[in-house]
C-alpha cells in the first residue's frame, strides 16, 4: 500500500488509472479506524480496480467548541489496518495544501444541511460538502463509499453529487455495530467504560422505536413514538438528548406516521462532553 | 455541428470523446452571439480536438427585477454562427433538466464574488459558480474559455477552478470591442442608436485613465483616477455610474495606487434601464 499525501501525486496516479480503464473506488474518512471503516474499505475493494482510503480530519466541518484538537489519531496503526484489508493507496493530505491561503469556496446543500445535526453545528455539512468535492476532483473515482452511520451527510452527499451532475456514484454502507449493539465511531474512544453502557441507549431506543412498530397495527404516530424515546434517553444517566426525530430517509422531512421509509434519527450527549449519532429504518422490508 | 439538449446526452458524448484521448474545450454562453463570442470559439477551435459551445440563459444567476425573462435569444442564428466557426456541439439544455424539483446546491466564492458586481448583484455568482461547475461536470471539458469583459465573473471561476481543484484550465479572453470602442455584449441589443453614443463614457474612460497613467511620472492614486472617470460619466446624459474601481487583478481588492497589476472596473446604467460593465488593465505591459 503507498501512501499518498500530496494532492496533485494523489491526481497524477488517478489520472494514471483511468488512462489505463481502471477502475477507482473512494473510501473518505478522518482515519481512527474501527471494524466499520475496514467494512467500507473491503467493499470498495470488492466492487473497483484501485481502492484509494482519503484520512482527512477536515478542520472546516468542525466549528468552535467541537473536537478538532482532540480527534483521534494514529497514522502508523491506520496503515497497517488500510493495508491488511487490501487498500492499494492512503491518501493523507495536508490541511495547509487542501486549503492555501486564499482559499473561499464553499458548497453549500441548503434543506438537507439545515436540521437535526446541522441545527446544533452550523456550517458542518458545508465543510463536508466541500471537502468531498475536493476529494472527488483530486482521486476522480468511479464511486465512493459512506456509512449509513452519519445518515444526514450520506443524504447530502448524494443530494450535492446528483446537483452537480458529478460522475461519482454514491454507495451506503449499513451501520457497523459492536456486540452491544453500539454503532461504530472513532468517538467511542472517547468513552469510560461506564459511558459506554449510558451510550447504549441509542441503541436501545432503535430496538425500542422497532418493537413499537412492529407490535401495532396500525401507522404509529411518529411524534409519539419520539417523545417516548426522548423520555426513555433522559431517564439514562448523563444522557442528553440533542434532537430524536423520525424522518423521511430521502428527503429528511419529519415524518407524520411510521412508514417504510421512515427513518429514526438521533443525537446524545453523554456526561456533557462526547456527542453521538445513531440512525435505523424501523420497518421490516 | 450537433445540436445537444439533455445533459445526459452530453455527458455521454465527453466521455466518448475522454475514451478516444480527444481534448474537449467548453465556451460556457448565454447565446445571442456576437463577435466576442465567435472570438472564443475560435480559440477553442485552435487549442482542442472537440469543442462545445453550451447556451443556457441562467435562471439561478439573475436577480428579482433583472433581465432573465426579456434576455435576447435567437437559437436559429446562434447555430449558424457557432457552426460557421467550427463548433462541435452547441449544447443548450433545458432549465427544467438543469434545476430538477429538489435542486438545493449552491458553490460560493467568498471573498471575490462580494463587491463590485456582487455588491448589487446577490447571489449572481452563486448562480454562476454552481452553473459552471454542472456545465463542467456534464461537459467533461480539459479547458474552458472566458471572457474578459466579464472579469471579476473570471476572477471568481479562476477561484473556483483552484479551490475545488476541477481539473480544467481556465483560459481567458481579451475583450472584443466595436470600431467605436464599446465592448461586445448581448446586452448592447437593448441600447436605441442614440444610447449607444451614450455608453461609450465606459470606453472613453478607460482611454482617459489610460492617458492619465502614460502621461504620469509618478505612481497615481487610484481614489482619485476614479474620482474623475466618476465625475465625466455623471456629467454624459443619462449615464449613472454603479461602481467605478481600481482594484488588483487578482484579489479585486481596491488599489492604493495604480500598478501594473491595476484593474480599472466598472458598471454603468444608460438611461436607468440597460447595466453595462467593462474593465481594463491601466499600465501598458
Amino acid at each position: 500500500m503507498k501512501l499518498v499525501q500530496h494532492p496533485a501525486e494523489m491526481t497524477e496516479l488517478a489520472t494514471l488509472w483511468r488512462d489505463e480503464g481502471r477502475t477507482i473506488a473512494l473510501v473518505p474518512t478522518m482515519g481512527s479506524f474501527h471494524a466499520g471503516h475496514l467494512a467500507l474499505m473491503r467493499q470498495a475493494r470488492q466492487l473497483s480496480d484501485q481502492v484509494v482510503v482519503s484520512l482527512f480530519v477536515n478542520p472546516i466541518q468542525f466549528g468552535p467548541g467541537e473536537d478538532l484538537a482532540t480527534y483521534p489519531c494514529d497514522l502508523q496503526k491506520d496503515m497497517h489496518l488500510a493495508a491488511s484489508v487490501g487498500v492499494d493507496v492512503l491518501y493523507a493530505p495536508l490541511a495547509a495544501d487542501m486549503y492555501p491561503p486564499g482559499f473561499q469556496t464553499t458548497i453549500r446543500v441548503a434543506e438537507l444541511g439545515k436540521g437535526l445535526c446541522g441545527a446544533s453545528r452550523p456550517g458542518h455539512f458545508d465543510g463536508v460538502c466541500t471537502v468531498v468535492m475536493k476529494l472527488f476532483q483530486q482521486a476522480s473515482p468511479h464511486l465512493a463509499i459512506f456509512g449509513e452511520k452519519d445518515f444526514q451527510q450520506l443524504a447530502v452527499i448524494r443530494r450535492m453529487a446528483r446537483d452537480l451532475d458529478l460522475p461519482v456514484a454514491i454507495i451506503a454502507h449499513p451501520t457497523v455495530r459492536e456486540k452491544s449493539g453500539l454503532a461504530m465511531s472513532s468517538r467511542n474512544s472517547y468513552l469510560q467504560e461506564e459511558e459506554i453502557e449510558q451510550a447504549l441507549c441509542l441503541y436501545r431506543a432503535i430496538c425500542f422505536a422497532r418493537e413499537m412498530v412492529k407490535a401495532s397495527t396500525v401507522p404509529l404516530v411518529a411524534a409519539e413514538v419520539c417523545s417516548k424515546i426522548i423520555k426513555n434517553i433522559q431517564s439514562t444517566p448523563g444522557c442528553d438528548v440533542e434532537y430524536v426525530e423520525i424522518v423521511d430517509a430521502d428527503s429528511l422531512k419529519s415524518c407524520e406516521t411510521v412508514n417504510k421509509n421512515s427513518r429514526l434519527i438521533m443525537a446524545v450527549r453523554v456526561n456533557r462532553k462526547v456527542r453521538l449519532i445513531d440512525n435505523a429504518g424501523l420497518v421490516e422490508l
